[in-house]
């Protein structure tokens, strides 16, 4: 049986519809390297009393997914560069009691397009105008990919994530096609009004030359099984997740997980 | 390995100096039912804080013990009449946000005296005043224990709570004897200032038929120690701590666990 004692370290994560994935990855890291630390994913009743409780319980780490990854900006102390370039948070570090904020959704974005080697040259649509979403346009801007679309029913979203890389806004996909596609919204999640809905028109999976969808859960979503179908190249959030989750990981434990422990944690997160 | 998951139910506990009994105890017991709980002990950076973060993040259950069992007063919604009855805290149930206070220290200590067959016409001396003292002198007043010595340095808190029982106070233990002595201070405690401390003068051990320690870490106190060496029946923390902790565990799960297991799961927390 699970031996627990007083001394664990709490990270937790706050979502409005949590997963299973960082509960599974970071405890099955805790296991393996032999940390004295426990995770455990929340759905926060009220933000500010989960983010008040990280420090009154002393939590050393809260992973923030959405719709917090804004919000809880008024909430901590200090923003790191990679949360304050975006204004969107998804990582807290606690150092006695002193918050501060990161977004390690950026460098996931940068690091899987070069190692999946998406040229810059691609047009690009990303579909969102959430946190996510400006993690991922910061990300391929910042890669040089100078020609997107911001497809967001949220005009005023949209069009000012729009206007901060030099991309262009849409309200709705219509007819659109470019040669990389990004999913960014819940469309496609397991557990959501959308679950079973493909995130852009055949047409467009059709037209596009990567396909990369942020939902991570389930890794299979409507969009990667029809992008696979055509034998379109991936990235899918599980991807995204267990790179990011690695970054928590360091950044909570200040320990840093072989590449072979992360895949067999990231694949430990997703099994049923 | 153990297999943690998002949808386990936490409960925790706050103290300034958390021992790994509660810990243990309710942790052999989810894991003995099959439920899908979760408890970890916590000393809070502050209390308000700590509070805000039982509502924030849906912990369902919170044990509260020194120093906060009459501060945490202020921070809940309700109080049961087993801890308005002495002002004292040492359980908090959270339904879906309200919190419903109780104390289960003072059914605890009833039981034992009952089951240990104390007569009622011992005289006592408890010594302390703070929150568990409360508990243990309202217990025993209600089962007839009708002449009592508070000793207490704090002589507020002492002559309040001797007053309310009619005991007598006292500021020091002096050549004070009595048939039933109970120690409620964190004297004998493990890691504190006074570990090795007998909380009783020798000639106060040897007249007592009867001798009460609350300090659960370590059971075997200085105190029960001595006790133990002159033939004096005793009853230490740790049965106080198992039989009350029985009770939360019945409050938060809404089970009952049986007495052999209640039995194994104490003798589990006591482990080195």
């Amino acid at each position: 049986m699970p031996i627990l004692n007083k001394d664990m370290t709490l990270c937790i994560s706050l979502s409005a519809q949590p997963s299973n994935l960082g509960t599974r990855f970071h405890n099955y890291l805790y296991e393996e390297l032999g940390l004295n630390y426990i995770y455990k994913a929340f759905a926060p009743a009220n933000l500010a009393d989960a983010i008040a409780g990280v420090r009154g319980l002393g939590i050393r780490g809260c992973a923030v997914s959405m719709p917090y990854k804004e919000d809880v900006i008024a909430l901590i102390d200090d923003m790191d560069a990679s949360a304050s370039a975006i204004d969107s948070v998804n990582t807290i570090v606690n150092d006695d009691g002193h918050l501060t904020a990161y977004n390690t959704d950026y460098s996931a974005v940068q690091r899987l397009l070069a190692e999946h080697e998406v040229p810059s040259a691609y047009s690009v649509i990303v579909r969102g105008s959430g946190g996510m979403a400006k993690a991922v346009a910061a990300a391929l801007h910042d890669a040089g990919f100078a020609r997107g679309t911001i497809v967001a029913r949220n005009e005023s979203t949209g069009r000012a994530l729009a206007a901060l890389y030099g991309y262009a806004w849409a309200a709705d996909i219509g007819a659109l096609t470019a040669d990389l596609i990004v999913n960014v919204t819940p469309v496609g999640m397991a557990g959501g009004a959308e679950s079973d809905t493909v995130s852009f028109p055949a047409a467009a999976i059709e037209a596009a030359r990567m396909v990369v969808d942020v939902v991570a859960s389930p890794a299979e979503t409507p969009l990667i099984l029809g992008a696979r179908a055509l034998d379109k190249p991936v990235i899918t959030g599980a991807e995204v997740v267990a790179l990011q989750a690695e970054e928590q990981f360091f950044l909570y434990t200040g320990i840093r997980p072989t590449p072979d422990q992360v895949r067999r944690a990231a694949a430990f997160s997703r099994l049923p």
